[in-house]
């Protein structure tokens, strides 16, 4: 999935949520993805409760649906649990949350999860999906995240920019996953984490992601894919999906071809 | 072993390299370091081969020697093998190379650690050492650091000990190594982590540690314990010991009682 993802940059790409978009128009949203050429669908919520049966039932109708359709999953974890996963998706955004105040969500989890994997191998009789290892930083005020994450926003200064950086070389993590939840990812700070991260370490941007117009200004600011959800969940998704596509297809050209 | 580490502060810890010092010398220098009421004993050594047999068996003779005074490891992992260890040993400090270009040295070699004794755990007929997590940042030139492990010299910036001591923080790890194999640990960058620490975290110093006044600076500057080596590399070793040990008691017992 790793080397899929770096050979699809400059695409946009939708969020589902499982446990809120009906499966019926999940299917119908994938199989429009599928004809727009989207790499991946991404299955993501902060919230999770009987994890396996609901994304497998889930996958498994997605898969009917639009059977190549690259599947991501990205939840967080929790503690005594670890990671929710399931076989059936191929790729897993793995959150190393470094603004969280509890190192359980910066890094612990990760350790726990591959812990509980090693102990439970041999009964899966699917591979667990690839990990995608990425910095997951949140802008603006968030009180969800913080209850449960223990996520502060990420300061944007240079100084601290700068440490977050070194630490996404230092771990060697495979990129970042900017995020707002009420307020938007600062263009200038997707800029600066495009600039510091390697050539292979892959830049996403999201949160309140609603329009061509937005999504533009983080494919200029160097997201190698930019991530949008609640914009979909209306009745009327059609046009806005075609609308999302149309108006940005120049910049996702130009982004895929991004220096880096 | 954490606990214990934590209230027996502001004291001296001698290491034993158990691929170097012959075993005979080896339990003459345990039984005079549990008459002198040392804490612990380190083994530790950059290189190693055979572990599992060497140590088992150096141990075992240093418990027959002095039987209560607990054993810490300290080695580099392996790229493919991961942290060596004996459940004979009662601690690991176990090395987060924050400044090595290698993020297996950084962090993965725990992952990795932790996922071979989740599948071999029933295997163990003794529980495996418990795992003290420390920072361990090296000062001065070294090549040998450097072709072994990719760490490369701690920049004593007030920006980069700034990065340095978030990250210890963020990780959640339980305190610092500082060491110095041809050079000198900074008393002021001892004294920086010291406040920067938490009160819970602990601050080993080593490194050319060979006299009592050496040893009296770092506790001066704030070091829980400071560790010396080569200076009982010598056959006049036992005078060269009570020599160190009376010149810093009064450091010894002020760091007892250091602020935190």
């Amino acid at each position: 999935m790793l080397d899929y993802l770096r050979s699809h940059r400059g695409n946009l790409l939708h969020v589902l949520d499982p446990f809120k978009v009906p499966i019926e128009q999940a299917t119908d949203k994938a199989r429009a993805l599928s004809d727009l050429e989207f790499p991946a669908l991404i299955l993501a919520s902060t919230d999770w409760e009987n994890f396996e049966d609901t994304l497998n039932r889930y996958i498994e109708r997605i898969r009917r649906a639009s059977e190549s359709l690259p599947i991501l999953l990205h939840f967080p974890p929790r503690v005594g649990v670890g990671m929710p996963l399931v076989g059936a998706a191929d790729g897993l955004l793995y959150p190393f949350l470094l603004e969280s105040d509890d190192p359980y969500f910066v890094w612990r989890s990760y350790v726990d999860t591959k812990e509980r994997l090693a102990q439970t191998a041999s009964a899966w009789s699917l591979k667990p999906p690839e990990f995608i290892e990425l910095a997951a930083l949140t802008f603006g005020d968030d009180a969800r995240s913080k209850s449960v994450m223990g996520i502060d926003p990420v300061e944007t200064t240079a100084q601290h920019l700068g440490t977050l950086s070194w630490a996404i070389k230092t771990l060697g993590l495979d990129g970042a996953y900017l995020y707002s939840r009420y307020a938007k990812v600062p263009n200038e700070t997707c800029a600066y984490f495009r600039n510091r991260l390697g050539p292979d370490q892959l830049l996403f941007a999201s949160g309140g992601v609603r329009s061509a117009e937005r999504a533009r200004e983080l494919f200029t600011a160097g997201a190698d894919f930019v991530i949008f959800s609640g914009a979909l969940e209306c009745d009327n998704w059609r046009p806005v999906l075609e609308s999302m596509v149309r108006g940005c297809r120049g910049e996702m050209q130009r982004a895929q071809h991004n220096p880096r």
